[in-house]
């Protein structure tokens, strides 16, 4: 018995969760409040900062009139988890074949080096292939200085990153890798 | 020989610096610039969360047409320092003999609560009679605790918080106390 084509397409990834609906962000919004919740991690987005330029006042309160996204220098997400400062930055990219590094500005690049160096621990969280990586800073800042090319390779990431698998609740428990990985645990 | 009246009144409190026009933030803003240059500390005040109601895109890019203000339930800085991870507020009272209450969200002590657990360091910078304390999270909590009243007294304040003095760069040394406080240095 023979199956109509279409069959084939709507086959569900368990790593990918594309067809939800779901993006990166989402998750890893959804799984910070889980560890906020369960009192596991505290771990926040940080608002985007903005330069206002015009506010009025209406009787809920002040209201932003105008304003303007402003580039951040430093990583979306920080927090503390097991007594350690946590920044990371999440991001997605549909190359199949590398990373652009187009996706971080280099103050964000100088920030992980001052993380490590005062003893934090700094990541980013990629999604390439639809499969989602932690790669530590560290192993970037050393791809990044032996290597002249604006983009990371998938092999390097392949090697290098860990991992994050999607699961019910928390969407993506990128804790569990960081235990591993930073807290030497199984 | 006598003075007139107003001799007095002009008289400049060195902790103050009132009248250079300076407040509470831009000081501290200034001061972890400060660290940030010389490499002491990551240590960084948090925009202000807004909701975005409408955007338009102009040649520059994305411009916020409509925003609104959103409540903060975690303290207005966090970073790194030493290994550790800090976070705190900065409050301004006119008061005289307490420091209101109203000034800090139920959720936000509840924040101070998770980062002492989580063995983060948190604590308020208070500016009351124009003089800086700092006061550590864990006095703030037992206060609150042992006291059903709506503000904290001034006394307490003198005793258990620690007066950061200005200087002039950095303008104010809070890390100078922290040292102190919590890596029980002189």
């Amino acid at each position: 018995m023979k199956y109509p084509n279409h069959i084939e397409k709507n086959y569900k990834n368990p790593l990918s969760y594309k067809n939800r609906g779901m993006d990166l962000e989402e998750d890893l919004n959804s799984t910070n409040e889980y560890y906020l919740e369960k009192d596991i991690a505290l771990i926040f987005k940080k608002p985007t900062p903005i330069g206002v330029a015009k506010v009025s006042y209406s009787p809920k309160g002040k209201v932003i009139e105008r304003a303007f996204f402003k580039e951040p220098s430093t990583l979306d997400y920080n927090g503390l988890y097991r007594g350690s400062y946590i920044e990371f930055d999440a991001k997605v990219t549909k190359n199949r074949t590398s990373f652009p590094l187009a996706n971080i500005h280099p103050h964000q690049l100088e920030h992980i080096k001052k993380v490590i160096k005062h003893k934090g621990i700094a990541f980013l969280i990629i999604r390439i292939n639809e499969i989602v990586y932690l790669l530590r800073g560290e192993d970037l800042l050393s791809y990044i200085t032996s290597h002249k090319r604006n983009s990371i390779e998938y092999e390097f990431i392949k090697e290098k990153g860990y991992m994050i698998k999607y699961s019910f609740n928390p969407s993506l428990d990128y804790l569990k890798i960081v235990d591993h990985v930073y807290f030497k645990e199984e």
